[in-house]
């Protein structure tokens, strides 16, 4: 995996080290239909072979894209068959129109498939504000479908990237008695991205059997754990989209509350965790991949947005961007979090080495500053104050990121 | 005025336009202390000739530097006689020492003018986690008091700039019967500041007679419409700080709730809102300067949280700085400000080209990229919703900012 995009969409297909897993009974396909400018890969489909419970989590954004809107209301049945997704627009601040291309998308695929209205769900990336094309969308029904197959996920995923430098996919095993249950999941997004705006999609496949309510309580706790504990920048999209899909086709049966619960939760929750921490590491123009974490806070609670609020500082970004163990930054942001916060206890310390002890200047800048020369730097913020904590994963802030955010869109 | 920095300071103290003008009753003093390494102005001194009502505010920020905790406890009397104020050093994350410098600087001041203690209040701002060179200031004070005179505070603006690349002062005058009244302010800032971290710190004199507790409510009231609706970077300091001396010199008196105190307030309110726009035009690396005014919401609130989080976007922000009149992410970060909204009703106008009506794309791109070939970009956004309303000031983000606030600290 690269760790700096090497300019725009990165080298090409040829570059991308593609996820290379199979989930039991889910085909997947992507192909170019033509709605991306630059003729790569913007079509993407994921099949389950049977009904599968479905569960899903949408943007908080008010402005809400169509394909969004739409899910909101189908994922309500708890069942779907799978995903058509496609990038190079966003569908989103499109009006009425906006609805009839995500309708109608989905409707392509569901007769093509022979499929009931309702039993595929949709997602879109790209451009806001310019209608989606899906004239285009329909042409490429055809090879779409052709294109399914078990290992399919590779162009599955190549088809739903943006700006993203490479592909991101993880998989888990787990052994639940005599029988082996997979978990695989596809992610995209880098940073918040030109042009428009970011998108973070996720589409999490089982081949466990897991009720609807179940499948839904496991995805929210491995996207908190995850794609909400990751931030390049303060914005969220109107189309970020989590959805997993769970068809049973191994035979296991996860409940509520047994150790299999728990193991199919940490599972999902690492290969969460994996993407959301790609996805940090292809970051707009990020040079540096920083871990936040707050120990000792009043609450976990307390932990998470101080941790927040250290990640979201542009001063403390670009501070890491030049190198400079800057903990007068830190301490600052933690000062304005809104949280409980004793100055006079609080300990830094920037790839172990501790550059602040109650709340004063060890005197170890030279050392920090010769710490963090890494790409991985750690922050470790202790307040001393209780027993909350919470981690979580940014970048730096470059010029790079300027420039690739500043440009024009075309 | 400058509007870019030319690097660093500016060209130094024969570039600046410096205040002139005198507040009836006030002297001020600005001289070398030395805790500047640069060898520039770093010691300012405003005394009042007579007991002034005093009032102030502080930074909300958890993490208060020395001398704002003294300032808390010593403004609490409602009289003093002025302020001495340094730059290059924070005396911020000091810990006890820092209580002892700042007070030690107080009762420098007081015992060389025969005052007592408490009567003059002190402000800090520069470097954090450093101990501050007291004994320079010592040094120092003989200088600083035999500059005392009525044209000083162009030498006492000067002594307070860290990276401001130009001194910030304002005046106005006001007729009360048949007198006048003086309303006179002075300020430093630029963004959010390397070396470590802003601080905004404004001073505001007058020869007004008012009592203390209606000083503060329309310190407070002013303060709300200047230096609280800007924005630069989302970071707060340790050591913001806004003051205000009220001598009487005037010899007329303002009672709260008068035609008086009307005219007193507006005045005081264009002051600081003149100071407040200096310190966005002066913010780091900036190339426009922006005017989000948010109209239609529902609630005065509604309006102020929707145009700060659009302020605050760096999506945005890096958008304007590519003159790219990118409204999908303004729509995007109203989307997210938690307020009230209906997409389909939104307008935005940039320059007064309308760029969305009813939520959607006008195809009014060209123009208003054209419109927003300026150093002045108003964004205008009306929600439609209801009659709150609230308007503010930032800059765009440029690679400028990134390399000011990456420079690792020498």
């Amino acid at each position: 995996m690269d760790f700096k995009r090497d300019g725009g969409n990165g080298g090409g297909p040829a570059d991308y080290k593609l996820p290379e897993f199979i989930v039991p009974g889910f085909k997947a396909s992507g192909v170019v239909a033509g709605i991306k400018k630059n003729g790569r890969k913007d079509l993407a489909l994921i099949l389950s072979d049977l009904p599968a419970s479905s569960a899903a989590l949408f943007t908080t954004n008010k402005v809400k894209a169509a394909p969004v809107i739409l899910g909101i209301e189908r994922i309500k049945k708890g069942v779907s068959r799978g995903v058509v997704v496609n990038s190079g627009n966003a569908n989103a601040c499109t009006g009425k129109n906006g609805m009839k291309a995500a309708l109608a998308m989905t409707s392509y695929i569901e007769r093509a498939l022979g499929l009931k209205e309702g039993e595929i769900l949709v997602s879109s990336t790209g451009v806001i504000g310019v209608p989606l094309p899906y004239e285009k969308v329909e042409a490429a029904v055809p090879a779409l479908i052709k294109g399914l197959s078990y290992d399919g996920l590779a162009p599955a995923t190549e088809a739903i990237m943006t700006t993203d430098a490479f592909p991101k996919a993880a998989v888990k095993e787990i052994r639940i008695g005599s029988k082996t249950v997979t978990i695989g999941g596809i992610a995209k997004g880098a940073g918040m991205i030109c042009p428009n705006m970011a998108t973070l999609l996720s589409y999490f496949l089982t081949d466990a059997k897991i009720k609807t309510s179940v499948l839904k309580k496991a995805l929210k706790i491995a996207v908190d754990a995850s794609f909400n504990s990751i931030l390049v920048d303060n914005d969220t999209s109107t189309n970020d989209t989590s959805m997993i899909f769970a068809n049973g086709a191994s035979g296991v049966e996860i409940k509520d509350g047994t150790p299999g619960y728990r193991a199919f939760v940490k599972a999902l929750s690492e290969v969460s965790i994996t993407l959301a921490q790609m996805i940090v590491r292809d970051g707009e123009g990020a040079t540096r991949f920083l871990e936040i974490s707050v120990k000792g806070a009043a609450s976990d609670k307390d932990a998470k947005k101080g941790a927040k609020t250290v990640a979201e500082s542009m001063l403390v970004k670009t501070a890491f961007f030049g190198g400079d163990p800057n903990w007068g930054r830190i301490l600052a942001a933690l000062g304005r979090a809104g949280i409980a916060l004793k100055e006079e206890k609080v300990r830094i310390a920037f790839n172990g080495v501790e550059v602040v002890r109650n709340g004063l200047d060890t005197g170890k800048e030279t050392e920090a500053a010769d710490a963090i020369k890494t790409r991985d730097v750690s922050v470790e913020i202790n307040l001393k104050s209780g027993k909350g904590a919470s981690k979580l994963w940014t970048t730096d802030l470059s010029y790079e990121y300027v420039k690739i955010n500043s440009a024009y869109r075309t």
